[in-house]
């Protein structure tokens, strides 16, 4: 078996085709990890979770990691790792667009979040971790929290014949 | 999607007949997540692994956690984690059985060497994270390290419709 270091281009063609990761966090200098369903977008990680463990831990410390592979082939495999802060995306109340433009909360967090919703429904499957109902809308994701990892670094390595 | 508490048996029936896993290890409060090949005995997690960034930093800080899951239908997914604290188990030379007990160096180890490398070949590829030439054997190992990872606590999740 030799492994390689893979470029950040080929890092980041696999974050983009992949939805199912697995996060990692830390508290109190121990690991915690669990599967994600996510979108990659370019310098943020976006996804959904229900309240509780991980995201109480990710509060805690917003260090965590996000690790993407492909080991489903039988001529090797690919690994990504994303070094990342996490970063709660507040629910703001939906846009008013006759109010003015003082009450019009949050509108940049707002079209971050639309951007987020479009790349996650795209492909949502109802039975993907922490996903939503396929008829959800952003008014309706209810106890659902809408997250964002700020990417620090990515690196990835690949092993082959 | 509703969401259940596995029980221990469901989980440990997950552990035996899955062999890819993502460990997360941690150092200075930040987490590291690759993915695995392992095998599950009862109290142990057993593994192999090149040395690197990884074993560097479980050897710094052995508190580990690994992430097995099973999301590949469409029904919904499983997700256990185990908790555990990862020790080395060191080289030792192979027995002599001709020689006086006193020189046969940890017999203990290697019995679990032996027992753990058994575990492991049984379905080793060679593409697998970690893994060794098939045409390997304990002795040829060479530069891999074999670790275990002892269990603290097992956990798991289920989502289904």
């Amino acid at each position: 078996m030799n492994i390689r270091e893979m470029t950040r281009p080929e890092c980041i063609t696999l974050l983009r085709s992949a939805r199912l990761g697995r996060l990692a966090c830390v508290r109190d200098n121990r690991p915690y990890a669990v599967p994600i369903h996510f979108a990659f977008g370019d310098d943020f990680i976006f996804s959904f979770s229900l309240p509780g463990k991980k995201v109480e831990w990710m509060r805690g410390n917003p260090h965590v990691c996000l690790q993407v592979d492909d080991v489903g082939s039988v001529h090797g495999w690919k690994s990504v790792v994303v070094d990342g802060v996490f970063e709660d995306l507040p629910k703001v109340p939906a846009l008013d667009r006759t109010a003015p433009a003082i009450d019009q909360l949050a509108p940049v967090l707002d079209h971050e979040r639309e951007f987020a919703w479009s790349l996650l429904q795209k492909h949502a499957n109802w039975w993907e971790p922490g996903s939503l109902n396929l008829g959800a809308t952003l008014a309706t994701a209810g106890s659902h929290l809408f997250y964002q990892i700020k990417i620090e670094t990515i690196s990835g390595r690949q092993a082959f014949r």
